[in-house]
């Protein structure tokens, strides 16, 4: 098996962009990877997208990427696995780099969202949840997650200010990324004090509606210095998991038992422990997401994840800095591109390029890609080359 | 890079089947698959499915079917290319095992189509073309399909009469097919009078809706007799292409340019040629496709793919048997289940175990598996270990 290297990694302005369709952000995000790179071709393409067919009424986009970046002609696939398939299709690229499959493969992930209505949208993403079961029953994401938040609340003493703070970190980090959907500095009282969506959970809890894409080159380790214009980065490892699809199916509600599997096994498979991580970006799709996924990666004891926010271990100098790159609640959180933004900004940070909100010298950084309540995680190790 | 083998197969009964949902189809697959293994365990899960949204409302089929299957916590993935992706899933396990990342492989294709009425599945359907410009000009996938075959007749006399006997032949083969979803005997004349679907394509040119899930399981060959039951089967290549999206943009519409290439890489891979391969696998979703495609194959040369049929060739016991299973048009063509099922009965065949549809000792067979009008291939030689 080959060691892969990232050699490319850009992302494309996020937001509510009527004017962009998914070709559009597509092509933004590869142009700004490829530009990074000096190769002169593509071998594979893996897409990255959780429902263009609701979003957007286009699946197929293998060869929809293909054709409009100018590669008709290369393998393609679209990789799913609800708001982690950005962290999927990396996943399978690097399969394919790792086994000798091919040399330069181009990763993409893409939502498009904002064509859709309110209620579409919420169809949509309750996808990612049991439709039989849960979404049938009612339930919607934003009140899945609102029940793990009440639990972990009851359970550990997490408070509504904890809470709060995650989304005040994330968006000072979001006002120091360019290309973030947000900028704009809340306070813990204007978090509590937005509308309700879920109790416990409030507008400022939640990641938004976003369309966005994000790219990276993979190509073996021992190319890299050939293929790549800059120092390359290493994948160290990648751990991948799935639990139960519906929340009531679970023992307990308060762990993420997928998070926790891809995370011991990236972390075996890397010989790395939690303390030797240097910065890392979670799935924050809702405050109490990123509470549990410290605790989950080991950053922090079980039940003490609101506590770790709010000593400001986690902030940019903290100790563990998590979501520099304003997370997905100031970033965005175009779904199939989530996963792929996510190492895009280890990628930056682990060169030295991540200007006002870079992290001093990190040597190993660690992505958390999350479908669902947990359903799905994957969870990605890159280092220093 | 370590060399793979396919030690179970096995698929659902097919057709339309509203007491089944995706779970039950799949698991139905599955069991029938790992039946045939020693396997105490499942490394990794590969689903394809082409739009579990648009059809039954629900994504984050990697969770799903890691739950219902009993497997929560095994990696899972969902891969897509339109009708292809079943043969991508396929793929990416390939890959996966290749590299060393897991040694016992899971693949499942499924689709539930009959949940929804006609429009909603016409558009579902629609969303493997180019929804921007071909299905918002009104273009349906019969109609576009219907445009090649007008072509093909007009540029290489193909006539009314090869159409129907693609589908007569392929009725015939569903017949010997116990899961298949038709076991209906038809003929020309039949084919000929039935309602007009898009001219020249009347309905019995049409591959129809259809409930199903096929499973494989996968390992490296040095433990397929330990893993296995049965004679192990080895994938001899993959070979795997895209082309543009819309049939607007292709200089000839007569030509399957993805399957050629696929083909082509899958031949160089496996070191064989067209005349090496004793039964092949094709997606007949549309009669004029099996005819394309028997040509992009090189079993017959350009433009006479109409007389390869008329000729008998690729009947059970022709020179090249084409789709003994009943293909897409008998057996059924529930999209993401497709591909996988195509390599399903190249096992079966390739075991000897195809009972009254049995080729005469097939040493190599091929599975050609198609996204959109062939904006996507992926062509697979599986061969006796």
């Amino acid at each position: 098996m080959r060691e892969v290297a990232v050699i490319g990694a850009g992302m494309s302005r996020w937001g509510e962009l009527w004017h962009q369709d998914l070709r559009d952000l597509s092509c933004e995000a590869v142009l700004k990877a490829l530009a990074e790179t000096k190769a002169d071709r593509v071998d594979s393409i893996h897409v990255g997208c959780m429902t263009g067919g609701l979003f957007a009424g286009q699946e197929h986009l293998a060869s929809v990427m293909a054709d409009c970046l100018g590669f008709a002609g290369v393998p393609a696939s679209r990789s799913e696995s609800a708001c982690a398939s950005g962290g999927v299709a990396f996943k399978a690229a690097y399969a394919e780099v790792a086994a000798g499959l091919c040399d330069v493969a181009l990763v993409v992930g893409v939502e498009k969202m904002t064509d859709v209505g309110g209620d579409e949208a919420t169809y949509a993403l309750g996808t990612a949840a049991d439709q039989e079961y849960e979404c049938y029953n009612g339930a919607t994401f934003p009140g899945l997650y609102a029940m793990m938040a009440v639990r972990h609340m009851h359970e550990f003493g997490t408070t509504r200010r904890q809470l709060s703070q995650v989304a005040v970190k994330n968006h000072s980090n979001g006002l120091l990324n360019p290309e973030a959907q947000y900028h704009a500095k809340i306070t813990a009282e204007e978090v509590e004090s937005s509308a309700h969506v879920a109790d416990p959970l409030r507008l400022l809890d939640c990641s938004p509606i976003t369309d966005g894409a994000a790219a990276l080159v993979l190509c073996p380790l021992d190319m890299a210095k050939k293929l790549g214009k800059k120092a390359p980065v290493k994948v160290l490892a990648i751990g991948h998991a799935t639990d139960t699809i519906a929340l009531h199916s679970r023992k307990d509600v308060c762990r993420l038992a997928a998070v926790e599997k891809a995370a011991e096994r990236a972390y075996k498979a890397a010989s790395l422990k939690p303390e030797d991580i240097d910065l890392a970006e979670v799935h924050d799709c809702f405050t109490i997401a990123e509470i549990m996924v410290t605790e989950a990666l080991g950053f922090a004891r079980r039940g003490e994840g609101g506590k770790l926010v709010a000593s400001g271990a986690t902030a940019i100098g903290g100790k563990i800095p998590v979501n520099t790159s304003g997370g997905l609640k100031s970033k965005g959180h175009p779904v199939g591109a989530t996963g792929v933004a996510q190492l895009v900004e280890l990628a930056v940070q682990l060169r030295g390029e991540a200007g006002g909100r870079q992290v001093k010298k990190p040597s190993a950084g660690l992505a958390q890609n999350m479908g669902g309540t947990g359903g799905s995680s994957i969870v990605s190790i890159l280092g220093v080359a």
